[in-house]
């Protein structure tokens, strides 16, 4: 088995150390250079200091086969990168013409023109492999040093991905001879914790320990398991592995290959030619957000309604005073009461209600901070469930946005399928 | 004038060199550290490797005045803190017996027996002094080596925050006298570049050299300046400092100490005790969900529509299906029925109407992507502004919802002066 390829990620910059920029980029280089099968041994971050970064420069090289470093290459006297890599490795710069014609190109493209200051991103160490950045001024660079191979990317990270994409990853997979593994990602609804459990003990025929690595992945718009197979995994051993983990997290995938469950449930509404209008309360407008910013809403997506105040939840789903009063807007009979009256009232094919408590406070006798009812009305009937969410507003928000949608691509993937109506009949709390 | 006090951080986890959970501790950190006067000299992640972090931990302490760390205090194998510093400072490990009480208490707390493996947390290097975790199971600790003091934390940010905020800053300052700057956070909707350009040759009588550091900060709830003033700076040149910035920076300032424009908004409306509804279209109910987001919105947020179809903006807000097909969706007239259409059947105060096109695609003659009407309808007039914003679908629904607050704010702080008639008369394009 080969030697694992390893890697020390730099990113530098005052902007970094002193707080007011995060750096993503070092976690996505992270991120792909995993799902490469590269070993990253460091991150490192450092300040607009011409020395120290020298230093960290070598020693990275020392440690590592391959060095990624973002950021320092722009116009400015902070700009130091090309100055450290080219002493660290004992060169000099020089002016590339190749860079300078990309630097020129871009301002020409972008019909400004070039201040001198500009020159300096085409001051390059000696020897060094011109990275051509289509998304940005300044071109990134590739040097060799201390049996290291490293390269230099813009800090903007619409610049420093596709340039990694293009140009970095397949210069690494072929100088160490690396097939890349194969990856595969299935949005989940839960949390990493769950998932180790319910993954404990997996051992699929034909699947060698060592031949499989589970990541995992949590964002605003979906979590992800994410498998990585040595490339010699033969297909119907890697589709047995998909199956078993897909029967094994049930409910909560929402696919293979598909991580936000807004997509996926916007994908099958278009297939089907059938259109959705929500009707919120507590979540103020983030479900119908999470729909409308994905591309080809419009094939779907009728409307929304946040109705926050009471006299909305009234007037423009018909919700009952008396139901008001007798159960209060946070029940399951407005729930469904919103839901049944925005598909009327839109003309929609299906129509989602939401209504609970975001907290801080606001609880009632039975009714914590966290408690929301969320109903689905399609062709086929209203279901309704009830939750309790754990966490702040913003938490409790997000995760009833969550569910809301996994009950609706649940409820529209089972659409043939009768409601279930036992355990949410009308009228039980 | 006191050298300065250096910081080298220290964040720990193969989650993290993984690529699948970001760091955001050290950033959060390195602003904190920023506020406090000291310098951040390097941010290192390492994997869980004990003898690559018992290295790194014995060279962050030559390097620095005070390392902060964070992860690896969990219960698991991997988590490798305590050893590699007790290794790197030349101690043994020793079972804590207050430690273990506080473990002991956090589980009793939460209802649940401690497991054998959580023990481990208690175990730590022998003379540390231990930090109280009052959010999670694992203590930090802090001990001495190499002149320097580091501190352990625990990885979650919610565990992490508080005991930086409440044992390291407090310690810091004390270990070496410093008394911290002052700080004053002004709220803006501007770009960093621009902002450099309008604080150019800031001079301000009785403000040395070197008293002032400016920072920036952007986040999805709005960008802010940082001042950070040497504690020595009289509050009349503070004072006189913060005017010419706010002269300077006009209608871009939210407020000194305000950041979030939906904030600030809700808050003069609430003064006010007056009600806002909102018709959004393109931006999806993603300006709703930002208003409803922050506790006590109910005090003046009646309601917000999602009119995404034409349809719905005909039947809601009562736009004129002639002025639809003359004049297209995305069109001042459309916005300014939206705005006064959703205020009147809302019954509210001040309505907002929001009409553009995000993309991609989309683009009509005379409408590029990033088209957008906005228009405010209050107790005195309608006004309407047409911006064209760049970016991708999700940044320019963003930087929409961002334009719609800040005119908003302004419009209710300007509440008795007359709508700007002259520039946006009905009927002019």
């Amino acid at each position: 088995m080969p030697e694992q390829v390893t890697a020390v990620l730099l990113s530098q910059g005052d902007e970094l150390t002193c707080g007011q920029t995060l750096d993503t980029n070092s976690s996505r280089l992270a991120a792909w250079l995993w799902g490469m099968g590269v070993t990253v041994r460091r991150i490192i971050t450092a300040p607009d200091h011409r020395d120290d970064l020298t230093a960290i420069i070598d020693a990275a090289a020392g440690l590592a086969d391959v060095v990624i470093g973002t950021g320092g290459l722009g116009p400015t006297r902070d700009d130091l990168t090309a100055e450290a890599a080219a002493a660290a490795s004992g060169v000099d710069l020089a002016l590339r013409p190749d860079a300078l014609a990309q630097v020129q190109s871009r301002f020409d493209a972008m019909g400004r023109s070039m201040a001198d200051t500009n020159r300096k991103q085409a001051i390059l160490p000696v020897g060094c492999t011109v990275l051509e950045n289509p998304n940005g001024t300044a071109p990134g660079f590739a040097i060799n040093h201390r049996d290291c191979r490293l390269y230099f990317l813009p800090g903007p990270p619409h610049e420093m991905g596709p340039m990694f994409e293009a140009l970095v990853a397949p210069d690494i997979l072929a100088r160490h001879h690396l097939t890349p593994p194969i990856l595969v990602r299935i949005g989940v609804v839960m949390s990493e914790s769950v998932l180790e459990k319910k993954l404990q003990g997996l051992d699929i025929p034909g699947l060698d320990t060592g031949a499989l690595s589970v990541g995992f992945r949590a964002s605003l718009t979906g979590n992800e398991v994410k498998l990585r197979l040595d490339p010699g995994v033969p297909a119907p051993v890697r589709e047995a592995l998909v199956s078993e983990i897909i029967d094994r997290l049930g409910s909560a995938v929402v696919g293979v290959g598909e991580i936000d469950s807004a997509a996926a449930l916007g994908s099958r509404l278009a297939a089907r030619g059938e259109t959705l209008a929500v009707a919120e309360s507590c979540t103020g407008g983030a479900l119908a957000a999470r729909l409308v910013a994905l591309p080809g809403a419009s094939r779907y997506f009728l409307e929304g309604a946040t109705l926050y105040a009471n006299a909305a939840k009234v007037r423009v789903c018909g919700v009952s005073p008396t139901d008001l009063e007798a159960h209060g807007a946070v029940s399951e009979v407005v729930a469904r009461a919103l839901a049944e009256g925005i598909r009327r009232t839109a003309g929609a094919d299906w129509g989602i209600g939401i209504t609970g408590i975001t907290g801080p406070g606001g609880e009632r006798p039975g009714k914590p901070v966290g408690t929301v009812h969320i109903a689905i009305a399609g062709p086929d009937g209203v279901t309704h469930r009830h939750r309790v969410h754990y966490g702040d507003r913003v938490r409790v928000i997000q995760r009833t946005v969550t569910a809301t949608l996994m009950l609706a691509l649940q409820r529209v993937r089972s659409a043939s399928a009768s409601p279930d109506s036992v355990e949410s009949a009308p009228g039980q709390p």
